[in-house]
């Protein structure tokens, strides 16, 4: 964490450190909306609230975890690094989803940088503490296990499409995940910069743009941050999403 | 399960569907051995043993689980595929792990396919009675936590691996994770077929032969199933194994 969201880090009042609003932002996350109030307030009590304003680092790989973290509001993208200087981006996440748990669990360096991708709101819950009351509250236990259950799920279809799909429909996945509509065309606007991006696709920066260009034979048009999709369900085809057996 | 495993199930005696061996060597497994033999005895009640031959489906991708698994003895490979019959090795697993807890307990399809890689004896845990366990003990809670916990590291670094490593470097990984020595020159056999071994590494089976040319320039030379590695500490540095801050 640097001095500046130190600086900015919201300290409560009443002895504990989230003030009511904060606590109340909590219960409604689909993380822990299914915790009693009281273990709730239980688990909260030492933890705090930190601002983060965009491109904020929140940690660093290689880092000791101090704290489990949820995102509050805004956007966190997790970056991995690997010794020649190469960077990828493994996930992007949004409000209400906790970030890094198995190295909080199990006290490991994290594998991946934190870094707010919009001015964020973080949910900080000490890891000693954290871990103190994830072996004694077996709800806190279970929510965990359950949540942690579906993101491995999500690294495993992230695994199979590096592994089974080209660039190209990574690519077409990642924009399609841009929109909620199902049918027609729509015009999407691209919400990270082009290498985020191809950080996020998987690809090197310098060919995210052949990319692109393989995907216009699927009637997808890039002009500045706006993006046009001709046929959305062309391109989930062209992609295969949905039509895993999973 | 094809209904010759299925013939092949072991089922016991003595209201306890382990034999007492069986038991021992569950109690022996490092995902267990924290736990109490009483919580052990109580976990296992409703387990069951079954033998595998080299090449046998375990279930299928989109199969709903109907037990947790445990490695025993013998080596499964955990396989995806995708719509256009694409198929791709996410895991190898070996004795003492436990496969696919995510799918058991949020109760969804399985993301993979399991085969017996080796003949191999598998101990299921009920799945029903396992997520009831899971809620009701905090201890096992715990413990399938921190599993899942280290599991998930270890996808991170295969997302980081394929998205940030050429296929030769990841097939350099793949050499070097066959052999314990960490220095000087060894031989090491292949123990998987080309299609397993180009699945694991990400590549298609007709370009695996172009990842091994590519490492002939690093001193890895193949013949037949044998592999020599004139300079491990070189192939090593070549693909960063180590090197990473993490």
């Amino acid at each position: 964490m640097d001095m500046n969201a130190q600086q900015r880090a919201n300290s409560g009042t009443d002895g504990h450190n989230l003030r009511p609003e904060d606590l109340a932002a909590v219960a409604r996350l689909p993380l822990f909306c299914d915790l009693s109030p009281a273990l709730l307030a239980e688990i909260t009590v030492e933890a705090s609230v930190t601002k983060y304003a965009r491109n904020d680092i929140i940690f660093r790989q290689g880092d000791i975890p101090n704290a489990l973290r949820v995102v509050l509001d805004g956007q966190v993208g997790l970056t991995g690094t690997i010794a020649d200087g190469g960077e990828t981006m493994v996930e992007i996440l949004k409000a209400g989803e906790m970030f890094i748990p198995a190295a909080v669990l199990t006290e490991k360096p994290f594998l991946m940088s934190a870094v707010a991708l919009q001015p964020s709101r973080i949910l900080s819950l000490p890891g000693e503490r954290f871990r103190r009351d994830v072996r004694e509250k077996s709800d806190l236990a279970y929510v965990m296990l359950t949540s942690l259950s579906r993101h491995f799920r999500s690294l495993v279809r992230e695994v199979k499409d590096l592994k089974l799909k080209s660039a190209a429909q990574r690519l077409a996945l990642y924009l399609i995940g841009l929109t909620t509509k199902r049918e027609g065309s729509t015009i999407v606007r691209l919400p990270h910069s082009k290498s985020v991006i191809a950080a996020r696709v998987g690809v090197r920066p310098e060919t995210l743009s052949r990319a692109f260009s393989h995907l216009k034979g699927q009637g997808v048009v890039v002009d500045g941050n706006a993006v046009s999709i001709a046929d959305i369900p062309a391109l989930r085809a062209y992609c295969h999403e949905g039509e895993e057996i999973i």
